[in-house]
C-alpha cells in the first residue's frame, strides 16, 4: 500500500474527528493532531474547515454500503432489510453514539452553511432514491402493494430511519431502531 | 409585569441563542450580550453553559403547546393533527431554521452530556407518552384500530416527525412535513 498523503491523513483524522465531535467541536488542531501532520498544514489541502466536511460526507457515503440495496442475488425487501441492518449493527458499534453523519450536519450545519447544504441534499437525494428503487423492486417483485408511491414511501422511510437515530443517542439502545424494522416491514411495506 | 431578572434574561438569550446556534456555537458571551448583561454576571447564576440548556430544554417544552394534545373539546386524532401542524407552522415561521431543540441536542451533546441526556430522555418521554394517550383515546373513541400498540406507534410517530425535521432543514420547504402527516393519517393511523 502507498504511503497515506497527508492530504489521505487529513481525510482519515476529519471524518472520525468531525464525526465523533461535530464540526463545533473539532478545532482544526484538534484535526491535525489526529492527522499527526503539522498542523499549518491543513491550509495547503483545504480552504477551510466546510472544505473537509464535504469530504468527510463524501466518505460516509462511500462506507455507508449502498451496494447492499443493489444485490440482486437477493429478493428486494431483504436487501432494504440488510442495508438497515448494517446501519443499525454500526451504531451498535459506536455504543450508540456518533448517529448519522447527514442527520449531524443536517441539524448543525445546514442553516448556516448553503454549501454543506447541498452537499447534503445530494447524499439525502442519492440515499432516498436508492431507497425508492428497491421499493420499486419489490413492488415489481410482488413483495409490496404496487400502489404505493415509492418516492414518498422511502422519503419516508429514511426520515423515520433518522428519527430512531435521534431517538437511539438519547435512550442508547437498539429499541428505536427495532421498532423501525417492526413496523416498516411489519405494516408499512405490506 | 414585574422587570425581568437578569437570570431571566439569561435564560431568554439562552434559550435563542442556544436553539439558533447550537451549544458549540454560542460562547458565553454571545449570550450575555443578546442578554445585554455583563459577562461576568453568567456564572453568577449558572456553574456551566450546560447549565443554561437543561433550562432552554424546559422553556422548549412550556411553548410546545402539547396543551393542544389535551383539547377534548375536540376528537383525538383531529387534537393530535394540531399539535403536529403548530410544530409545523412555527418551523415554517422559522424559515425552517432551528428545527427541534430535542432533536438538536440530542445530536450535539446527547453522546457527551449524560445530565443533558437525562433531560432530553425526560422531554422525549413526556412528549411520546402525551402522544400515546392521544392514540388511546383514538382507539377508544372508535378513530384507529384498537388492536395498534399505542406507545409502540407514539414512539414511531415522534421518530418520524424528528426525522421529517431533519429532511426539513435540507430542503428548507414543507414538503416533509406535509408527507408525514399524509403518511401517518392516510395510512398508519387506522
Amino acid at each position: 500500500m502507498p504511503r497515506p498523503s497527508v492530504r489521505g491523513k487529513l481525510v482519515d483524522a476529519g471524518y472520525e474527528t468531525l464525526f465523533s465531535q461535530g464540526f463545533q467541536g473539532s478545532s482544526i488542531q484538534d484535526i491535525t493532531e489526529a492527522a499527526g501532520v503539522p498542523k499549518g498544514s491543513f491550509f495547503n489541502h483545504f480552504k477551510t474547515k466546510e472544505a473537509l466536511v464535504l469530504e468527510a460526507l463524501a466518505r460516509y457515503e462511500e462506507v455507508g454500503r449502498g451496494d447492499l440495496l443493489f444485490d440482486e442475488t437477493k429478493p428486494p425487501l431483504q436487501r432494504l432489510r440488510q442495508h438497515f441492518e448494517f446501519l443499525a449493527d454500526r451504531l451498535e458499534g459506536w455504543d450508540f453514539n456518533r448517529g448519522c453523519m447527514i442527520g449531524n450536519f443536517a441539524t448543525e450545519m445546514a442553516d448556516a452553511y448553503p454549501v454543506v447544504r447541498e452537499a447534503l441534499l445530494g447524499a439525502l437525494t442519492r440515499w432516498t432514491d436508492a431507497v425508492a428503487s428497491v421499493l420499486r423492486s419489490a413492488q415489481t417483485a410482488g413483495e409490496i402493494d404496487p400502489r404505493h408511491d415509492a418516492d414518498l414511501l422511502a422519503r419516508f422511510l429514511v426520515n423515520g430511519w433518522e428519527g430512531a437515530v435521534i431517538r437511539l443517542r438519547i435512550v442508547r439502545n437498539r429499541q428505536p431502531l427495532d421498532e423501525f424494522f417492526a413496523i416498516c416491514f411489519g405494516m408499512l411495506l405490506k
